[in-house]
């Protein structure tokens, strides 16, 4: 008899069927005659019932052993439950230990621990309801990001991760080496001899993979990235992290207002997706996390976000009664505190802010005919803020040159971005979209550390 | 009217509906009074014929700049079409070059172009033909792991790029730093002062996921990694790059039959999914790269794997007339060209060997009673040999310390893993594949540095 998962057998009728199952000791419940141990697979949030008489064989011997945490082996028939909170439970014929868990020593007990505590141990706290529930749901919303992108024609590329762009950049960048950091061969000059570096040249981890992208978007079309990013930024708040996952779409001939349209769909099919796949999990997350999670999420599902400039965006800051503290006006990068109550209080809905200062948005962007403003656009959204930027990119060559000049950006290194410009240009626009902010979001937990298995931040790995 | 994509129009019926569409000009074909265009937009390999009659307003002014790569809109009919090879092309009725393509600099003219040289230009390479159908293949193998593993209930987990085990190891990994290397601190000692560095330590960039995704197989059951692994390797063959993609499953409660199963019924799926979703870009790469492609694929599809130990293998191998290189004996690393007149010669189909000698495997797979052996198992296919290494782990803690001693690792650094054999262990397998090395195999390319986007080798980013 082959074993079966606990999330398929929750879904059969209690007819009294024989049942195989392995697992993991949740709870137990000791009698005179008989116990109840609750048993979990991983498989979903939902534990299974299993009742074991004291007549099964061995039962002196193992049921010292069913402690929390061990894993066990079990047989026995599937039955309607007598208890409240269940259809059926196991019946137990078969019973065996796999691997015990010592009591004394097992960090995971049943009481309540800090996700503080939890985070010193990251290879056992997946086995806890909520870390069991942000991998199942992260799992989700991975697929989902991929069944989007799929049905849409888009084409996933893998862009390097490893870059020699940029590497003079703004020294957020991690640099990657095989030069012995005890005796780093110099040049005559004095200078770190890169020649001598594996790859011949200075190196680094990518911090976007936009730009490559792009050249791809102008061969095959639609094309979408969705891979581990990397800053060295000295941050430690419980949203930055060195390590994470960005989602970035580019297609060609879309303008701005078809990336809008990509956007508010990708983000609607995407959180729907997670409520279909994982519903058990996500009441754990309203109930036990956030409480408006649900409710958060469907202003997503139930609204046509709003559209809305910069410039008109301003316009209603500056007639808020609200007391910013960082004070209103044409030209301002918008703060969390501005965000929120654009989303929260003017408009109870997603919003689309489009056509920011170019001197605050990056140098890829179209500039539009003002000369002032580019052709970005960020959706912001209730309780998170900035949850996807995006823009048009600018295909003009010059205007693309003297945007790089500005930016300090080093001609010599873009020849190859500037050649899309240069042969059979097209218009195309693209977003990213910062996975573990999006988990954030749809979780309510609130340290970006608990949505990512093994976290990488200033001064912690 | 919005534009649709050539994948889709070629789909309907040429029944003189409006059309409008975007693309690049592949080639074109004057005579006086018309022009035959193609026209490619990358979503599939087939160009879109165009036929644009001089009476089309701007003939004069548009016909010049009709060049290889120019990028056009065209609006039109979908009629039948008069030539062979399709069975509809568009007769425009609006043509706009929206982005020209000089052709004295354009380095993709109509002519073959070496891959060397192709290589040279991986921005604009993915605009052939060759490199359009390896993305597309490379994008629908790719969904098709996931598909395949979310499907038999295993939960994607991104394990960490950045790690801080094993950088005392073999010197193949790459480091990850912050430190200026032109001015490295130092500790009083002498020594590189970490303490300095970003994470306060030495960290590198990973070689495998495995170890992690074993604690989350232990807590979640089944799980699967697929993401960037890194090897600085100063290798610089066909079969080699420094940055290269793995997928990594592994499950709680399989054993070494399981993961066999896994295995086989993971190759056949992909490789199924992949005909049946480019067949176009399948049948070019047996054309024009390979002739053998498809009837390789074939012998995946419509073989069961045999199943074989590696003592027996040896003794297929001692019983071979052929001259090999390598004299077999038992404990040998089994070399390509024994594994190729294991796959060619003898059995005409794919093999799994299992239970190879422990000497020439990795301390983390079980340990087999004879005290010889380990519970691994190698997938061999024809023309490429080991496609897929996995095995049975060793869940003895005891056996475990002593063949991590063995290996020369230091036990401090793996104590978290121990503690997935302390607490509530289970016997668990999985395997490794490195996801280029399957591209090769199902394309026919030759060099796995025309199977990704962007490729790092030795000496080469």
């Amino acid at each position: 008899m082959n074993a079966s998962r606990i999330h398929d057998i929750l879904k059969l009728e209690p007819q009294e069927q024989g049942i195989r199952l392995n697992g993991w000791v949740r709870t137990k419940r000791e009698s005179k005659s008989f116990c109840f141990v609750e048993v979990n697979d991983g498989s979903c949030m939902k534990n299974l019932q299993v009742i074991i008489d004291a007549s099964v064989d061995g039962y002196t011997d193992f049921i010292g052993r069913l402690a929390t945490g061990a894993s066990v082996a079990i047989e026995g028939k599937l039955v309607p439950s007598q208890g409240k909170g269940q259809k059926s439970e196991v019946q137990a014929s078969m019973v065996e230990v796999v691997g015990d868990c010592p009591g004394d020593d097992y960090p995971l007990q049943k009481k309540h621990h800090s996700f503080e505590f939890l985070r010193t141990i990251p290879h056992l706290r997946p086995r806890t309801n909520t870390f069991g529930a942000v991998t199942r749901v992260r799992n989700a919303l991975s697929f989902a990001v991929h069944r989007f992108f799929q049905e849409q024609g888009f084409v996933l590329v893998h862009t390097p991760i490893i870059t020699t762009s940029d590497c003079e950049g703004a020294g957020q960048m991690f640099q990657v080496t095989t030069l012995p950091l005890d005796e780093i061969p110099k040049t005559p000059e004095g200078g770190v001899d890169y020649s001598r570096d594996f790859f011949l040249k200075r190196t680094g981890l990518t911090v976007s993979g936009q730009l490559e992208g792009e050249a791809y978007a102008c061969a095959l079309g639609r094309i979408y990235t969705f891979g581990p990013t990397f800053r060295a930024e000295h941050s430690n708040t419980v949203r930055h992290l060195s390590e994470f996952y960005m989602i970035e779409p580019e297609a060609a001939f879309f303008d701005i207002n078809d990336d809008m349209d990509l956007a508010e769909a990708f983000l609607k099919y995407v959180i729907r997706f997670v409520l279909d796949r994982c519903p058990e999990d996500m009441d754990f997350f309203n109930e036990r996390i956030d409480k408006t999670v649900l409710s958060t999420l469907d202003t997503i599902l139930s609204n046509r976000f709003v559209r809305m400039t910069y410039t008109e965006a301003i316009k209603e800051l500056e007639k808020a009664k609200a007391d910013f503290e960082f004070p209103v006006k044409w030209g301002i990068d918008l703060q969390a505190e501005h965000e929120k109550y654009l989303t929260e209080e003017v408009l109870r809905k997603p919003v689309i802010l489009t056509d920011y200062p170019r001197e605050i948005k990056a140098f890829y962007m179209k500039l539009n005919d003002d000369g002032k403003t580019v052709r970005a656009m960020d959706v912001l959204v209730g309780r998170l803020g900035e949850i996807i930027g995006g823009s048009e990119r600018e295909t003009n060559p010059d205007k693309l040159t003297a945007r790089m000049a500005e930016a300090g950006l080093n001609e010599e290194n873009y020849k190859w971005y500037l050649d899309l410009r240069r042969f059979g240009s097209a218009p195309h626009s693209g977003f990213g979209l910062g996975f573990e902010r999006l988990l954030l979001y749809i979780t309510g937990m609130k340290n970006i550390r608990d949505v990512i298995p093994f976290h990488r931040s200033y001064q912690e790995a």
